[in-house]
């Protein structure tokens, strides 16, 4: 492993083949045999399994309700919305079957043509269309309002190039689906998401986002408008990492979902949809880690702290352990999680670097001389800067650190993307430097030609209309138009 | 609703229908308009939930990790495992194509002809195969093993005739999949997780369970043995709630997992795997719940006390509700979850009906004379008995309270069970007994004819070879061949 390790390519070498080293290298997932699709290794869901524990009570704080809707989806259903058919049509997995049988040379299996679908289902590419031919049993009145749901599960969109986390066949997410009486609920809900997805991303996950609104051309397939946050990758790229839709009356009207309201008179309910996937893998990947591997941010580190004996005698390790065990018991009750790697099968220097890797946040290292002088070596994976502290007072020492290198690594994560990013006024200066990444804010003349033709000849997109920011009306780089305000473009994930 | 309520089926007039009818009205699951699938409902899927949580707890507890393998498995894969072939391409839900195009009247899309998938996937009926594929690149030498790995996650197989939650076409579980160095280690493993499902059940769930090995008629396709935990419902018929299988060297060599032993010397790794699904949603509801709903266990209660005011003013109303929010809070400091229903648009009876069909183990009720009194009427769910009690101390009361609900339904399933368990040892007197339901221990040749006679003139299986039933030899009822042991034959879900 610390063979493997020092072979990790260097982010300035090459970034993407870094990124999906490191992906393998620590254990976080892995391509499967079966084209497109990952395997989550137990190291990655472990951090996954955090993330969804932590986004989960966001939502229920809200009043969310979790439930569960079919994998398999009518093939019918999706063509009730039109822009949704079109948005999901051309990379949907279809089952046209339900069993198999026996081959002619009895040595495999052929599908069953007698047991052909009359017709054809989806594996949901999104639930918008499953889930609001479902709510229309449920919605009569306006006391049936708001409603609420959340579903946690897979979903599959064929992919023609993929990479681990960030563009899978298949993967896992939330998706957050509510209806409403009023328009203005809907449109609150849609971004009262949006803050919680942002929150979520600053709090827990240490990345700094944009908040902002997706011009049309970039808005989901079926929705009046959509939300999202935007991560600024080391290489100066964006990752999309949330987004919550206001689909207005779209899927109300194409699944016949009406109640009666206040005023006694029949409407289509208002709708919006939320979702955060394992994508956000990706981008908590990108953002801290380095060359020596991942740097996990505290709240998100199935393992916060590891401690490590360094023994010349089997007596010494005995000792060690001891002490160090009687350490991982404080940290345990400050609620920190813990691993004594006291094997001897390894040697420390093995177990340092593969502790590197892995993004543990804190190292705390006992020798000999530590146990004469009662005190302890500690690093901290973020800078890898050491210092020996006394043991008396380790644990809230160490519960501090935790909270510290949180901090700082959003701190360090936000002056990386403060740092690049740019107002520019000339296409031509743009084209030059879009090349070496970065957040660009640039007039826009809210054509979509423009748009097209900004990403035909930068491969950069309109990530979205950013909040936060002072508008001034200004003159379109690109086509010399009045526009009203400024966009974010950026090359993309 | 409370209307709904009075027309819930008795179990004693048509004790399927009652099923049926609990499980939609308690807002638990419905049929979706996707052949065999259902929909989960919120309140179905807390329970769900606090299964999961607690399950999952167990897993960990014994160094299980979870991980996540792909939802499409080639189908190649599934013959590389002859029995397990045999057992699952019946009713395998097969992807073949890969993308819609719009049809030529521009109205719908259908099927792209032209993105056939050069091998067809099959939707995971269970992940054994996938699973194996990937611990190839995983195991190499004995120091890699045990591996303990699970997944939470959906599965199908396309059922003729669906029942909500007992039998449907997609339904949620968790699978377990171990690889070990040593036939002696797996089959402990095996053993070690029939007893977590056992433990689950009965301390959980209050649902006693029978546990035991399946005949090799009844084993998991692939497996060398089966052991299985059975539940008795209300009307005599068993339910199979959780099975955990010793599966050898089988996937070990279809897969080619080989590892270095401490001898230096190639082997094939051992396999187990396990899994309990949400039919275990049937076997909880069928187990406890009664004529007026369900009755759930504190345990796995949603809402654990549900506190409702009797009113004749709003300012009565006011002074309630203030009483009984602190009366909740109360109860919540010791871990209870709480719902204050003071909402002034339903009133009680509807209130007391609806909680009553949802099965909250403890309802308390105030009104206007318990103020001035000081005391609160308390309801239990299970016996339906009410007492009025002190306000003063009536959150511990309540906390002993919940456990008493707990101990008192597994007490009386345990009851039920017993009595309906029953030896038997002439074939007549059996196929006249088993129409009304029970369990029977009867002697059994070990052949898979009388087996097959068994179930084909009686529609019940063998259930297992129980443990912990002192076994002597005996007569077959049946053949009148010598017989090693009773087994436990019953009618099942």
């Amino acid at each position: 492993m610390a063979k493997e390790l020092k072979n990790l390519t260097k982010r300035s070498e090459n970034y993407s083949q870094w990124y999906n080293e490191l992906v393998v290298k620590a254990d976080l997932a892995e391509q499967s045999d079966v084209r497109g699709c990952m395997v989550i290794k137990p190291y990655g869901y472990a951090i996954w399994e955090k993330m969804q524990r932590k986004l989960d009570d966001m939502f229920k704080q809200t009043g969310v309700q979790n439930a569960y809707f079919p994998l398999l989806i009518p093939k019918s259903f999706l063509s009730k919305e039109a822009e949704h058919v079109e948005g999901f049509a051309k990379e949907a997995a279809v089952v046209t079957h339900y069993r198999l049988k026996t081959n002619d040379t009895h040595d495999g299996v052929v599908v069953d043509p007698a047991a052909k679908l009359e017709e054809e289902l989806i594996i949901r590419p999104t639930s918008e269309t499953i889930i609001w031919n479902t709510f229309r049993n449920w919605i009569h009145s306006y006391r049936d309002l708001p409603l609420l749901v959340n579903q946690w599960c897979n979903v599959m969109r064929w992919e023609m190039r993929t990479r681990l986390f960030l563009r899978t066949s298949e993967f896992l997410w939330q998706e957050g689906h509510t209806a409403h009486a009023t328009r203005e609920e809907a449109e609150e809900r849609t971004r009262q998401m949006i803050k919680i997805y942002a929150d979520f991303a600053e709090k827990v996950m240490a990345v700094p986002v944009v908040q902002g609104v997706k011009s049309e051309t970039e808005r989901f397939a079926g929705a009046l408008d959509t939300y999202t946050i935007e991560a600024m990758m080391q290489d100066g790229k964006a990752l999309q990492s949330g987004t919550s839709h206001f689909l207005g009356q779209n899927f109300g009207k194409a699944f016949d979902v009406q109640f009666v309201n206040k005023d006694n008179e029949m409407e289509y309910a208002w709708a919006t949809s939320w979702g955060v996937s394992t994508r956000l893998m990706g981008a908590l990947i990108m953002t801290h880690s380095d060359d020596n591997g991942l740097v996990l941010p505290p709240e998100l580190a199935p393992t916060q702290v590891v401690l490590i004996p360094i023994y010349k005698t089997p007596e010494q390790l005995a000792e060690l352990s001891a002490k160090l065990n009687a350490i991982g018991d404080e940290l345990r009750q400050l609620g920190i999680s813990v691993k004594v790697d006291d094997n001897d099968q390894k040697r420390p220097g093995f177990k340092f670097a593969d502790y590197e890797l892995k993004g543990v946040p804190v190292r705390l290292v006992m020798g000999g001389r530590d146990l004469e002088n009662g005190t302890i070596e500690v690093m901290r994976r973020d800078t890898l800067e050491k210092e020996t502290v006394s043991v008396d007072g380790i644990a809230a020492y160490v519960k501090g650190l935790l909270a510290d290198i949180q901090q700082n690594i959003y701190e360090k994560a936000l002056k990386y993307r403060d740092e690049h990013i740019y107002e520019c006024e000339n296409y031509d200066e743009f084209k030059e430097r879009i090349k070496d990444g970065g957040f660009f804010l640039c007039h826009w003349d809210g054509t979509a030609e423009t748009e097209a033709q900004i990403k035909e000849e930068t491969q950069a997109t309109i990530r979205c209309v950013p909040f936060g920011v002072e508008q001034t009306p200004g003159i379109d780089m690109v086509s010399g138009k009045p526009a009203k305000c400024r966009v974010l473009i950026a090359r993309s994930y």
